[in-house]
């Protein structure tokens, strides 16, 4: 049997590009007592990452030159020498951009066997999906009647946000790029409005979309959104920082946002500005956000759309294109079980 | 009778110079019922009056043009129609930059006629004091074995954040300008450490001073203080907001600090920062500070350098020297009592 697999060849310097990966087939090896090998069905493709390819400082090891690319994926068991985990079982864990694994990873979790989308393992029900609960209600604070503005509003964090917030009884601002997101914000995820941050006039839509100021601001983009945000935040704004997609890459604004613009508005408004990393928060809060989510997905009050891409070896163009907005929806690779057979 | 007094004659662009304040002489009016006359003894200069200065979107209505600079007093009531206040004694309140006050603020506060001290109303046992105490404790929630960092070390509230901080068990780093302000941080306020921040190598000196990394960060500074602290800062460091007097007049670095060198290690190191301004927290959090500073006085565990400068005309002077960094220790104007009788 043969694993597909995506290694990190390069570190990128700025914007990464298709030769800072190299797709490699290596034969499976032969499972050890307590290994499970799976076979990869979905691969998430989020943000974060892109730290993960930089020896830059940063909360967890970067991936190794040479070292399959790390991430969370959905796959089925395909053999198992581990205890409580058996043929055809659906798992997910941090199996890495590839298309078989072997792990005895302790958290390598089983899922339901009659979970009608697995997939969602890796966005409403999985990591993104908790650093959006986390993030709005520990952080975020939101009580109802406040405006919360999210960027990347349809994006596999954003849009979780806002429908939470709008069940928290909020005013949900969204802000994504392109009319047919901001539409789908606002005619699927229920927003109250969305605006398209390439707009030139996007300042002062913003301002006209939040007339009675802004309470939240959950920052997972930095750059100018944070610019046209920052003169419209309330006394004591809570602004959870989760990401600041616009500067993975290097910031690329036309006028660099200084932190004297920022600061002096965080001090005269009482803001509070708290990174997180959501890693820290499982043993605390993770049961808390299943029940919630769990309840809600039962109720039909929550939505997600997946931008599903299809084989392991369309994920390095797929990760550079969810880094300029391409995507539309959570992005997901799509891991043929064709190669299962090979 | 007399009043002198400093009114705002023009708004500052950058810092503030002479002629942008202007000394007058009024009669004092007649007292009604309910009012109080104060002869202003020691009048405070604190950096958070540049702000209001200004008519750029504050916390706080800016003084307008022609009228008094505000600011905090220690005065003697010198006559009195208002219940509760008789002739002789201390007072303390917002009455602005001038020899005479007449008030019926109810939130003028009588001292105790047998203080020691009374100028300490204006530092340990006022405004700064508390500002010291709510920002350390409630934001800055220090553990003993933490290492703390305060900028403008010896100031008001620096060299009580500092004490407070040891106190907690914490190893407190200074900062400030010049040699003389750093040994009086060590030797006399019993900080660990104290470093200037002129000096050339000043980022290299503070990382050496903090072997441990950097728990709390007491921001009252900005600039280029910052930007050698952001490198140095641990896990889940918080950042009480306090100040920004490198900004107040504009960010005058050589190199601007960008909002994409701040965020990214706000993020990845998990850090809090909170803006705060103190007039907030009277109502909660004011007792407690009174009872801690007020034992610790009694105690011998606290102690402040007053930076004393005779007569009103010297104010403006040493309000600009003050955000230059100029005073060394506390600054107060003292306002002679002979200007009572004439």
């Amino acid at each position: 049997m043969i694993n597909q697999r995506v290694v990190l060849a390069s570190r990128p310097k700025g914007a990464p590009r298709l030769d800072d990966f190299r797709l490699e087939s290596l034969p499976v090896p032969e499972l050890a007592d307590g290994e499970v090998l799976i076979g990869t069905r979905y691969l998430s493709l989020d943000p974060y990452m892109r730290m993960r390819m930089s020896d830059a400082d940063s909360y967890a090891e970067p991936v190794k030159i040479g070292d399959v690319m790390y991430g969370g994926a959905v796959g089925q068991v395909l053999a198992s020498r581990r205890k409580g985990f058996a043929e055809g079982d659906w798992v997910a864990g941090y199996t890495g951009w590839q298309s078989h694994a072997i792990s005895s990873d302790p958290l390598l979790a089983r899922l339901p066997r009659d979970m009608a989308q697995p997939s969602l393992a890796l966005s409403l029900l999985g990591m993104p999906g908790f650093t959006a609960h986390y993030g709005l209600l520990q952080l975020g604070r939101p009580k109802a009647g406040d405006t919360v503005v999210v960027a990347a509003a349809t994006g596999a964090v954003g849009s979780v946000v806002g429908q939470i917030a709008k069940l928290k009884g909020c005013r949900v601002v969204g802000i994504a790029g392109g009319a047919d997101k901001c539409a789908y914000a606002v005619d699927s995820l229920g927003f109250d409005a969305c605006l398209d941050h390439r707009s030139p006039g996007f300042a002062d839509e913003l301002a006209a979309a939040c007339p009675d100021g802004i309470d939240v601001y959950f920052e997972n983009v930095g750059g100018d959104v944070l610019r046209a945000v920052l003169p419209l935040l309330n006394d004591f704004a809570r602004l959870p920082l989760c990401g600041l997609i616009a500067w993975y890459n290097g910031d690329r604004s036309l006028r660099p946002l200084l932190a004297a613009e920022v600061l002096p508005i965080l001090l005269v408004k009482r803001v509070q500005m708290q990174g997180f990393v959501i890693i820290d928060h499982y043993a605390t809060h993770h049961a808390a956000f299943q029940r919630d989510m769990q309840g809600w997905l039962a109720d039909g009050k929550m939505s997600l759309r997946e931008d599903i891409v299809d084989g392991l070896a369309a994920a390095p163009a797929a990760f550079i294109g969810l880094l300029e907005g391409r995507n539309f929806g959570k992005l997901v690779v799509r891991v043929g079980d064709a190669a299962d057979a090979r």
